[in-house]
């Protein structure tokens, strides 16, 4: 289910804020699947069962539904995963708790995945603006965690990409190829490589390639 | 630079090739660019400055062209990989080599994303089956450094997709948008999180959701 923005909703009628996530709801189904050039307002509003005249009170065009659902679906999310976040104490259970949110999230907004890669085409802005709305929330939550002394200083916008590249990608592999939860073993294997590191403890090694690798040394 | 795989390039003329080429190449530049489902076979052969009827002695479709790039792109950057993989030794440092490749390999082809990330919706199959190509490269050098114990033993499927994760979003974050090579610093805290881990050394914590963090207790 989409949720409405307070700001949007409030001026709606209920039976308006109904049509409007109806609307919402089918365009996530059929972009989803079929994708944003692929799918016409008139089959939203056929499959969705409103007159196409009652579309265009809610959206004015296609790329408006498009650009509302990768908001809804982002905040709605993200909600999800304050929430989470929020009864946790440390660093550490914080994060998990939030990857646990949203792979659950997942289950039910399947598409999300193939709706957000569309933007990559279809609007390349809101494409890095809704990956940037999700690094800042990383960004936050772990620049406090290093200034708490619960994780090494790092660079924080690099351990964000970091941990929002392996939260997509198990995310896609088992949730949704699989269209279920991600296992426990997965998951609990994937935070034991980011908290705790995937080679056996011990000093740093010197990398033959580590400090001339960007030059292109032969 | 799209090269042809050998069986394909066979049968063709040196004129063939380039124009083979040709074809796939301005198809890189504008299905990156305008995507898929806004790139006319016409436009790629006005840009390729070919004939409509020379374009169907290549390719019998759009999606033939899609199909070949998908599959052309993936063999060229896997093959950069591979090249310098094979100068190191340890599993550690053929890793870094590896994302270091395809990091360089990336700032030529750019909309490589893009393409790949369209797949989604052109074609899912050919969407999953990249990532299981790219996945069976790092299952099969992953579970060799198991087996030889330079890394711990864990599912090594799990490992395979946080690793792609992190190249992923690294390049996204640094290449693709920024266009330039992932920085110095950048590069080796991703590396210190993938094969030291983030947090700081020490026994693992009893986490308070990690049991049951999937039965959804309230």
């Amino acid at each position: 289910m989409v949720h409405l923005s307070g700001i949007k909703a409030q001026n709606l009628t209920e039976k308006g804020v109904k049509t409007r996530m109806k609307i919402l709801e089918t365009a996530e189904q059929l972009i989803g699947e079929k994708g944003y050039y692929e799918t016409s307002i008139a089959e939203i509003t056929v499959k969705a069962n409103i007159a196409q005249g009652t579309f265009y009170i809610y959206f004015s065009s296609k790329k408006a539904v498009f650009d509302e659902l990768v908001y809804q679906l982002s905040s709605d999310f993200r909600y999800h995963i304050k929430i989470a976040m929020e009864k946790e104490d440390t660093f550490e259970a914080k994060q998990r708790a939030g990857f646990l949110a949203f792979f659950e999230w997942v289950t039910k907004h399947r598409n999300l995945y193939s709706i957000v890669q569309q933007a990559v085409v279809v609007d390349e802005k809101l494409y890095r603006a809704y990956y940037q709305k999700i690094a800042a929330g990383f960004i936050t939550s772990i620049g406090k965690a290093m200034e708490a002394g619960e994780c090494k200083s790092l660079n924080v916008e690099t351990v964000a990409y970091c941990f929002m590249g392996v939260g997509q990608f198990i995310g896609m592999r088992w949730v949704v190829w699989r269209d279920q939860l991600v296992p426990n073993d997965v998951f609990e294997e994937a935070m034991e490589i980011l908290f705790n590191g995937l080679t056996h403890k011990g000093g740093k090694k010197n990398w033959r390639i580590s400090r001339t690798g960007y030059t292109n040394e032969q």
